[in-house]
Parts: C-alpha cells; sequence; structure tokens
C-alpha cells in the first residue's frame, strides 16, 4: 500500500477529509462483500490473503476497473478503524443520495443522535422494519463515519440519509403534491402510550437526541407523541432500543391488520 | 488510594479475582449515586470532588461504617474501567443472588449471551419491561463484569441473576409446586410470528447466543418458536435489539387485554 493510498485512508477517519473527497470506507470481510453486490461506486480494495481465497472471482473481474491490493491485516488495522480486520477495506464513493418521499410510507427523522453507534444500529433497524429513508438533522452525527458504518452492519447500503434543516423539513413536507399527508410522530416522555396509538397510513418518526430529546424547534411540528410504556423501573431506554420498538409496533399494525 | 486499594479495584477487572473475593467495581457518578439508595453492601468508596460537592450528606454518613477516600479523575481513570470518571468507584459486594419463581410470570433465560454490553443491554431492558429475574446459562458472560454493570445503566441493582445448567433448569422448572405451568418461548429463525403469538400467564424467554443462537441442548424444552417478522432487508437484529421486541410484545399483550 502507497503511502498515499495509506494517507488517504486515514483522512477518511474524518469528516471534513471524507467531504473534500467525497469518499468514506467500508471495512470487513462482511460489509465489504456486501458492497461488491450493490450499486456503490466502489474507488479501491484493498484485500488480505483470507478474503482473496473467498472472493477470488469477485476481485479478478474488479481488478479490470479499480485499484485492487493484496495487503495483511496488519496495515488494514493500521489504516482502517477496526482494531483487527483480516478482511477488506474498501474506498467508496459517497453516493448522491435523493430521497423521494412519494415512495414510502413511513420515515425515520434523527434530530440531532450523536453516537456513532446508535445511528449504526438506528439505520440497521430501520431495514430490517422496510423504512428505507432516513431524514438527519445537520446536527446528527455523520451518516459515513467508519464506526457508523460498521454498526449498521451492512445496512447502509439500502437505506438512504437526507441531511436538512430538520425543523424547515417537517414543517414544508406536507405543502408538497402528494395524495396523503405524513403524520409527525414524536417519542417523548408525556406521550401516548406506544401500544394504543393509532400509525396513519404516511408518517414520519421524530427520535430525539440521547440526553437532549427532541429539538426545541421541532417539537411544536409533532402531531401525535408517543412514549413507550414502562413496566418497570429503569429510567429510560436508549435511542436504538426506543427505535426498535417503536417500529415494530408500526409494522405490527400493517402484520396483524387486513390489509386491502 | 493505597496500593493494596488499587490492586484490589484493578484485580475486580477479572472475573477470577471478583470470584475469590465476593466483590465487584461500581463506576460512575450516576450508577453510584443509586447504589447508595440500594441495599446492596458496600465496602468503600473512592470519590472525586465533584462527586463530593453533590453528595456530602451522603457520604459522610457512609463514612461511618465503611471506607470513603477522596481522590482524583485520573486516579478512578487508572484502576477502573472507565476512560473517565470524575465521580466515584465503589467496591461492592456480590450478593447472595436467589430467584424466586413465585413471585415471578415471566423470565428470560439466556443461553450464552458472550456480549458483555449485550448482557448489561438485556438488564436494563428487562428492568424496563418489569422482568425481575433472568437465567443466565454458565456460558453466559458474567453478570458482575464492570462492563455489563456500566451498560446496565444502573438496572443491575434491580434485576437478579442466576447462573445454572439452563437445559436442566428449564426440564425441572414445572416439576417444582407451582400454580400454573411456565411455558418456555424460544427465540428462533423459523418460528410463529411474534406479531400473533399468545403470551401465557407464566413463562420464560430464551434468548440465544449472538452468532450460534439458542444451544442445542436447549431446543427441545422449547415449548413456542417465535420469531420476529422481518419487513425489510436487515439480515439480523442483535441480542438486544431482540429482547426489547419480544419484551415489549409480551407486555403490550398486558397493557392491551382487559386485566381482571
Amino acid at each position: 500500500m502507497t503511502k498515499n493510498w495509506q494517507k488517504l485512508v486515514k483522512n477518511l477517519h474524518q469528516k471534513k477529509h471524507r467531504q473534500i473527497e467525497g469518499l468514506f470506507l467500508v471495512e470487513g470481510t462482511k460489509s465489504v462483500y456486501e458492497l461488491l453486490q450493490s450499486n456503490f461506486l466502489i474507488k479501491a480494495i484493498f484485500y488480505t490473503q483470507n478474503f482473496e481465497q473467498a472472493y477470488q472471482k469477485e476481485l479478478k473481474s474488479l481488478a479490470k476497473t479499480i485499484h485492487t491490493e493484496l495487503t495483511t491485516a496488519e496495515i488494514l488495522a493500521q489504516v482502517g478503524t477496526l482494531q483487527s480486520n483480516d478482511g477488506a477495506l474498501a474506498v467508496v464513493q459517497i453516493p448522491n443520495n435523493q430521497i423521494d418521499i412519494k415512495k414510502t410510507d413511513y420515515l425515520l427523522a434523527l434530530s440531532d443522535i450523536r453516537d456513532p453507534g446508535n445511528l449504526g444500529a438506528i439505520i440497521r433497524i430501520a431495514d430490517w422494519y422496510g423504512i428505507s429513508q432516513i431524514l438527519c438533522s445537520e446536527t446528527t452525527v455523520d451518516w459515513y463515519n467508519p464506526k457508523v458504518i460498521i454498526a449498521s452492519m451492512g445496512s447502509f447500503l439500502r437505506i438512504t440519509p437526507y441531511y436538512c434543516n430538520l425543523a424547515n423539513y417537517l414543517q414544508n413536507i406536507n405543502n408538497q403534491e402528494i395524495s396523503n399527508k405524513f403524520t409527525i410522530y414524536g417519542m417523548l416522555l408525556a406521550g401516548q402510550n406506544l401500544h394504543k396509538t393509532q400509525f396513519y397510513d404516511k408518517g414520519i418518526i421524530v427520535i430525539g437526541n440521547e440526553s437532549n430529546g427532541i429539538a426545541a424547534d421541532i417539537l411544536p411540528l409533532i402531531d401525535q407523541k408517543i412514549t413507550i410504556h414502562r413496566f418497570g423501573e429503569a429510567e429510560s431506554l436508549n435511542a436504538a432500543m426506543a427505535t426498535t420498538v417503536v417500529c415494530d409496533n408500526l409494522r405490527r399494525q400493517i402484520s396483524t391488520e387486513d390489509k386491502k
């Protein structure tokens, strides 16, 4: 691995450089293998013998068009963010994300989620529950942070983010030419019991910051406050647990209703 | 902090020493403060000025009976497991845990949960959903591992673990003199849709290992296989997410049914 590649990969740990270069990192055997099946544009792949043995055919066909290079697990650990990686590391182009609210029933909207592990987990949960678009406030941690990508367990390949001024976006969403309005649901402490909440055909579920909840400028835009009922004594659930529960309750309505 | 105390605290990072000493660590302002409200037997507390200012009264009353000592955040970070801890660290006696299945409707049973973060999260979820007793296979990560305690966010104070040969325990549980039998539910890939599962009055929910699922000797004991329905494409949910969903579905049945 040349010094230039090493420098580029290390730089991509930082948001500033990801934005300048328009590139991000995908690390680990499983995530890189899933990446190969996707439409993402790969700029380079560095891999160990272990990965080469498993995916010889795929690597051969890639070598015609992009930079592919055999290296060692030690070097991947040195330049990447995983403590050990006897697989592969890919340098990938950040896609030009467009969301299309006409193509979805429900979206998540993240109001200042700061922890990369939480964002990665939320992407994975959204993917499990068939929610393919996520709005992110500009203060939400960067989607292409390597820790987010790793924690999403490959789900970043299927879910589209859209960073925006969330308050503005939510204020204007129902002004667009759409058939039904989006109901804006917010996870809050003193809302309706989630178990008794009616989810309408189309909606947006706002998830708040780990410590401070939903931002003050977004609160007035919430149509329906919902609360996860507590049966015991824990003070709280974390953002990923809360997202899991709300998505499950939303989709259970579909799976238990007669669908017409 | 004397060398002897430093050595003891560092030793308690390891299971072997926790078992020899019968002691474990509680770290961080919030967890130690909650600990002070509990019935757990505290052997020593080391705290920073920051903690002292907030909890002067509590510390004064403790100083009569146990070792309390003002120290620095640097030393707490050095001897403890938290990277930074400008609060407190307590050395606490491992309680003599007894579970009482006559006092509960539902229990969780962990079949070889290995990741301390997952176990901590599961303890927190159980506490949220009012499940106060957790059976653990002998291969499950140690409950008193400092990472488990930290991830449980104080919920370890309210939930009772019981380590046992899980297969034997589950085989014999319904031989005890109890009014209704416990139905044994297992989270598996090809089970009944959780959204359509009937939860009986009393039950045990078996959660499997992160990679390998429920152990082979426990599988034949499952009365009802349940599966979290997938609506999208993520390959899996992690153990904590799965536990959240199953507990929510279990308790929603109570909150939406007429209770007599």
